[in-house]
Formats: structure tokens, sequence, C-alpha cells
């Protein structure tokens, strides 16, 4: 006869294992840390060199980069003279706890206040891999359509925040067919409490909003 | 002591065996099956709506979407009257072969020429997952950028087609930076046999091409 016996913990994957070994990292440093997740093409790293670029002087980022094959989005990145490393998944559809440990120890920790990890190009796989990241931010592009939210819901459910970027190709009539407020809404039914901002990262209309959001989560971290 | 047995075939597996399934009901039938694969919102469907609108009367269309959640795009191809059987993944980031088999049964073969399978939005996943198809077609927006085939080459190195859609976002200036000739070059770096075309399925620009190839494909596999 077989006995039951409570281990009176969860049993970890060794993804979550990792995760858990980088949260308490982010703890223990006090250091905010945001996990990327996007469709390919959203704009993540124009995004990215947009916010390094508007938050310099005010609050240092450092990125961790991952792409299935190349190191472009590095080399991007390092031009705003932010540290950058790059994890090439070489094939794989979203990073790894474990992964971006590894990362990490090569990020000069100490002297940054924030860091964006740039998950793979991928709406769906990577919103369920916990990286042990402080918070996940959702990126749309409006070139994609309004329907996302409803058609690949994980993300937008799990995401602390929501960027709707290249807002600047709703400017010419009739180009691209998308109701923000209709992405607004879709996104709020699974995720009452998602911070949303439209952007373009290429006029930087919408940054103040997004980069205020930025310090003041940095603050309140370090509070 | 071992000795070693050759089994003299490869060890399947159970995804292969149901796309070697499928291949053989393409086969028999002298179907074309066309699995297209691409990012979220690359404008898989308007393409697919656009394809049969143009070919009504000239090669008959059935249709198996692919989503995660929701059958927004089922309901937007039965609108033009042709046959479309839906599948919710549920949360899986890719269409399986077993998925398409039962799918299969569904559709009213005998009177179709040409089947579109519309994968999951995702640009890498569905990459590895044969469905027995006769071929793959990648769907490329402007949007999303020209670094696209370098950063996500398995799909681009497998697909017999590529489609580049949306240029209708290039006759702005200065709206969207996209090189179709870089684009096709690193395509093509991959995959020297690859058919490319430049596309808006929300003009109809570049649809006789593609509508005459693929006119074409169903007449070569019924000779």
């Amino acid at each position: 006869m077989y006995k039951k016996i409570d281990v009176g913990r969860k049993i970890l994957s060794a993804n979550e294992e990792y995760a858990l070994k980088n949260s308490r990292f982010f703890a223990e440093h006090k250091q905010l840390c945001l996990n990327m997740i996007s469709s390919p093409g959203s704009g993540k790293t124009t995004i990215l060199t947009k916010t390094i670029t508007e938050l310099k002087g005010k609050i240092k980022i450092g990125v961790i980069e991952g792409d299935i094959q190349t190191d472009l989005d590095t080399q991007r990145i390092r031009a705003t003279n932010a540290p950058a490393i790059q994890i090439e998944t070489q094939g794989a559809c979203h990073l790894s706890a474990a992964q971006v440990g590894t990362a990490l120890e090569k990020l000069p920790i100490e002297k940054l206040d924030l860091i964006f990890i740039e998950n793979v190009g991928n709406l769906v796989c990577p919103a369920a891999f916990e990286l042990g990241e402080t918070g996940k931010v959702a990126v749309l592009s409006v070139a994609e359509g309004d329907d996302k939210p409803a058609k690949y819901p994980a993300i937008f459910a799990k995401a602390k925040a929501m960027l709707i970027n290249k807002i600047d190709l709703l400017k010419v009539p009739g180009l691209v067919d998308f109701d923000i407020e209709k992405a607004k809404a879709d996104a709020r039914k699974l995720n009452r409490d998602i911070k949303i901002f439209p952007v373009s990262a290429k006029t930087g209309e919408g940054f103040a909003d997004w980069c205020r959001w930025l310090v003041e989560s940095v603050s309140n971290l370090r509070q």
C-alpha cells in the first residue's frame, strides 16, 4: 500500500528554480527588471534605445537581448552606450531563466537602476516562461491589428504594462485600421490593472508618460 | 555485449507520423496544401480573403484556421463563402499534424483545389512542426522590418514562397523603413529557390503574380 506524503511545497521545474534565483537576486539588489514581450517587429529595440536616450542622466539602464540568431539588436543598444548582453537562443522560441542568470553575471549590476530583458520576438511562448523578472511589458504595434489582446490573451493577462507602439502610423488617414480604445478595453478585460501607454518610438510621442512610470517604478522599489 | 541492430528507418515522432498521413492524403487527392506562417498581425487572414475573392471561379479554396483563442479569423474567411474549419489550440504556439488531420475530415475535399492552413501567429515554432503540407508560405509585413529573414531564418529557409505584405505603407515617404531588396537578398541567402511576392492585401497590388503562381501550382500538381 502506498502512503500519501505531503512534501509541503510545490515541485518546481528547472526553469522555475532558476527564475526564483533571479527574482531573489533582483530583490536583494532592489533592481527593477522588466521582461519585454511582443511579436517580431513590434519595435522593442527601438523603444529601448529611445527609452535609454530619454532617461540618460536620470536612471541607468542595462539590457539583456534575446534573439534566435544575430546580435544586431545588441549592437543597436550598445550604440546608446548602455551595457547590453546578447543571448542567442539558436532556434529556441523564448529565453530561459538560466540564460538570464548567466547574462546577469556579466552586467555591471551595482551601477544600474533598471534592467530590461528583450525576449525573443514571439507573442506566445515567452509568456509561459518566468525569468524571475519584476514585471512583464507587452508591446503591440498598431500595424498588427487591435484584435491581438483577444487572440493572444496570455501575455496581456500577465503584463504590468502594455505599450501600443507605432501610433504615428495612425496619423495618415485610411492607412492602418487600429482602434486604440478597443485594444485597451480588450486588454483591461484580461487584466484590470494593466498600465497602457500609446507611443511612437520613432517620433517620441507618449514617451513622457512611459518614462515617468519607469522612474516612479524604480523609485518605489528603492524606498 | 550489445549488438547494433539497424532498424532501417528513421523513428518518427507522433507529429511526424500524423504529418506523413496528411501528406499521403494530399498526394492521393492531388491537393495543393499551403501552410501560412508569420508573426501575429502580418495580414495572413486578409491575404486569404483577398486571394479567395481574386480566384473565385478559377480555383476553389478551403481554409484550416489555427488560433490560440477565438474564431474571429474563421468568421472572416466564411464571409467569402469559402469553407473554413477553426482549430483553437488553447494556448499552444503552433498547429499539430493531428489537429490538421481531424480538420481535413470536416472539409469538402473533393470540391476543393487548394487548402490553406493559417497557422498560429508565430514566426518561430510553427516552422519546426511539419503538418504534411505541400509547402510553407512565409508572410512578412513591411511594418515588421527588413531584418526578419536574418533574425528568424528557419521559416525563410524552408518556405516555398514568401509574401512581403503591406507594401502600401511604403508609399508614404518616411513612414516605414523597409528595404525590399535587402529582405529579398537575405531570404535568398537562406533559400535560393524561394518565390517572393511583394503585395498589399489591402489595395490588391502584387496579387496578380501571387494568384498566377497559385493557379500554376495547382495545375502542375494535377497534370
